[in-house]
């Protein structure tokens, strides 16, 4: 293991979460700890930022400022949906990561840590590869954040807790209001929150239910395809029963040929992925159009993911710990790995922190066991429920001015820049 | 001043609220300290229950129900959206008023207390008068609530604080997560909030800004007619600035010809008023559709007039105070009035209760003075934001258990009925 001595570059990547920046203050504040490591950067919208040599110094800023991040929603230092992307764009992609190497090479860049999802762990995969091949010394570990909570080999991802702990208080209290107004006519309510492929966040809203007849009534999860008969049958049963029913929807929820139901297929984001919207209202035309039942949709959005003023302690308290052990495996002479969460017993929750292979975790997506489903899919069963329980305790209360949260920022002082800027023609990034 | 002996009815009326429950925790509390109330009875589902002879003996509940009432969101005793129609139905009208009439005399009601907004406080006006025109002795007052803040008369309504408080923290949650992705292509954010003539709920969300270039960056109002080509010169002036822009839009926001952008004309409610949805997608197509540039909605719905989770203390406290007052009107010989919040001062903010003839209040409503708004109709000016900015301080913090809100809900022991059914002919209620 040869003694490294340098610099760190800790960048957040792909869709922010309430609980990204936690992980960022695990890795500054471990990173302190290390004399090896000798400045602390920050690179601005994640890759895109590093390629245009935008590093601010971490010294720079405020104790309270990396404290606080612990409880501050989105990505302190900005993030991208930027991919570095071999297979369609070849020559680019090599540019791109020459131009890394010189930033890195430029800023004696030899600890990196990149926060991020599925594109973003391969990503981080991909320039391990690249140190490597390139006989660059230098230590890249993958911090675990989204919550799709669809990376595997983690037991969950950081993030997670808080999105179901919000969405789950959110359903719960959605259904006090459309009960109190419930009478012979009957209501729906349809809840859409997010979920791609993975239904892990329509799933945890599961523990809204203290008692069988609780909300919600019904979970329609991407990886159970759309029957609208039953659906619409268990509606009108549950109407008829309670006088209201809520359904919680995943925005990705397809129909027997695979087709997502709100899908507008006419818009992709830069990797591809198809953009969804609306498969709460798709689902409200059918219960009012079929069952004529007054129906009406939330649309939780970006909302449930930035919902830091009801973020899960325990979701917190992990997500910092991953930055700590990302920097303490790179420190220790690791690279090429992605920190995870390792569960040691579900009652008493206990867990730790784990590594594995950057390679096993790349572009592979971790979807609900069908096991953990009841039969009619209509809602997770107890496995789920055991599962999901302890990620949603304990509240953060982050400190309050004028009655609204008081978040923190950074003051983003730059790190000089050393290398020309990129030509333009090498590839216009961010258009 | 007689010395009335009698019962106590409460009900509630009307979209739910977090606050709702706190007024009628107040009702409940003081009027155990009056020995000239005898029972404590709560009509279920308002006027619509009464009618129907549905009444819960508040005595058989815990006091740490009632208590748990001042955190726990939605309407305890059930509400209704049942008007009683003397303009288009003045038969069946007539016959229901007799009937809430036996219904009172059945049960010795002498102190009816009624919470609601506009429609609401239109009903205890009409039941006062009845009372006064039959000889029958019942002291009325109504409980204002209504998180659209537009009752008259008040200086602010019951649940307007903590609608405002969520959705301001949501709007600034959001800003923090479009911002943290802002990249050179620009993205827009709509957050689509209720208010459907009044836009109290929409300019609310102002106190989320605490700088002038924080969110939101723009604010649609129902008072101020939609001006397309101004509003996108902003939202692209915002973008090519900031690189981001988050515009929250009221439910009702209407063109110059009075229509309502988000509209579908062929739904309306019990009271006629149309069914509204679709303002945030509307602004969306025009946004992406003309300007190009990536938008996403979000559509809050019924989830924030439920969140108790992050409601205001202050709203709460007033609500709670609110119930105090009417009780102690009744009680000392007043009827036909409603309890309202008098503003003493705002710097520091200081508040006292009042009381306001019902018939000044019903059917009145209140909007934003336009001398509050921006001259360009974008955002909500200064005196706005003295006069909203108290209403949210404070947190309340419900109690959780397994990581989520501990909220109570009534046992709703029944009172024995008294009356023989009422026959289906005399009109068919809740259909």
């Amino acid at each position: 293991m040869s003694e490294l001595v340098g610099n760190l570059l800790v960048a957040q990547s792909g869709g922010p979460t309430c609980a990204i920046n936690a992980s960022i203050a695990g890795v500054i504040i471990e990173a302190g700890r290390h004399e090896c490591i000798e400045e602390i950067y920050g690179g601005l919208n994640g890759i895109l930022g590093i390629l245009n040599e935008e590093l601010i110094d971490i010294n720079e800023e405020k104790r309270k400022t990396v404290e606080g991040l612990k409880y501050t929603p989105a990505a302190a230092l900005g993030t991208c949906r930027y991919k570095i992307d071999f297979k369609k764009k070849p020559e680019q992609a090599a540019r791109e990561m020459d131009r890394l190497f010189e930033v890195f090479a430029a800023h004696n860049i030899r600890f990196f840590f990149y926060a991020g999802g599925n594109d973003s762990q391969d990503t981080a995969h991909k320039i391990h590869e690249e140190a490597v091949k390139r006989g660059f010394e230098m230590r890249v570990i993958g911090v675990p954040k989204t919550i799709d909570n669809d990376l595997p080999h983690t037991d969950h991802c950081p993030g997670y807790g808080s999105v179901i702990k919000y969405n789950a208080t959110t359903v719960m209290e959605i259904a006090a209001d459309v009960s109190s107004m419930a009478t012979d006519d009957g209501a729906c309510s349809i809840v859409e929150v997010m979920g791609r492929g993975a239904g892990w966040i329509a799933a945890g809203t599961v523990l809204a239910k203290r008692t069988p007849d609780d909300a919600p009534h019904i979970i329609l999860l991407p990886e159970i395809p759309f029957d609208e008969p039953a659906f619409l049958a268990r509606v009108k049963e549950v109407v008829g029963r309670l006088k209201y029913c809520v359904v919680v929807v995943g925005e990705g929820l397809k129909n027997d040929a695979g087709e997502e139901i709100g899908a507008d297929k006419t818009r992709v984001d830069a990797f591809g992925h198809p953009v969804l919207s609306g498969a709460a209202d798709r689902l409200a035309e059918i219960v009012q159009g079929k069952l004529n039942t007054k129906t009406r949709t939330v649309k939780l959005g970006y909302a449930q993911r930035a919902a830091a003023h009801y973020a899960s302690k325990t979701d917190i308290d992990e997500s910092f710990a991953t930055g700590t052990t990302a920097v303490r495996a790179a420190t220790g002479g690791q690279s090429g790995f992605m920190a995870t969460i390792v569960r040691i017993s579900s009652q008493p929750y206990q867990w730790t922190t784990g590594l594995r292979p950057l390679g096993d975790i790349a572009n592979v997506e971790h979807f609900i066991p069908r096991d953990w489903i009841s039969a009619d899919g209509f809602l997770p069963n107890e496995k789920f429920v055991e599962y999901a329980r302890p990620l949603i305790e304990g509240e953060v209360n982050p400190p309050t001015e004028g009655g609204l949260p008081k978040y923190v920022a950074f003051d983003k002082v730059r790190v000089e820049k050393k290398l020309a800027p990129r030509n333009s023609s090498n590839g216009a990034v961010g258009k």
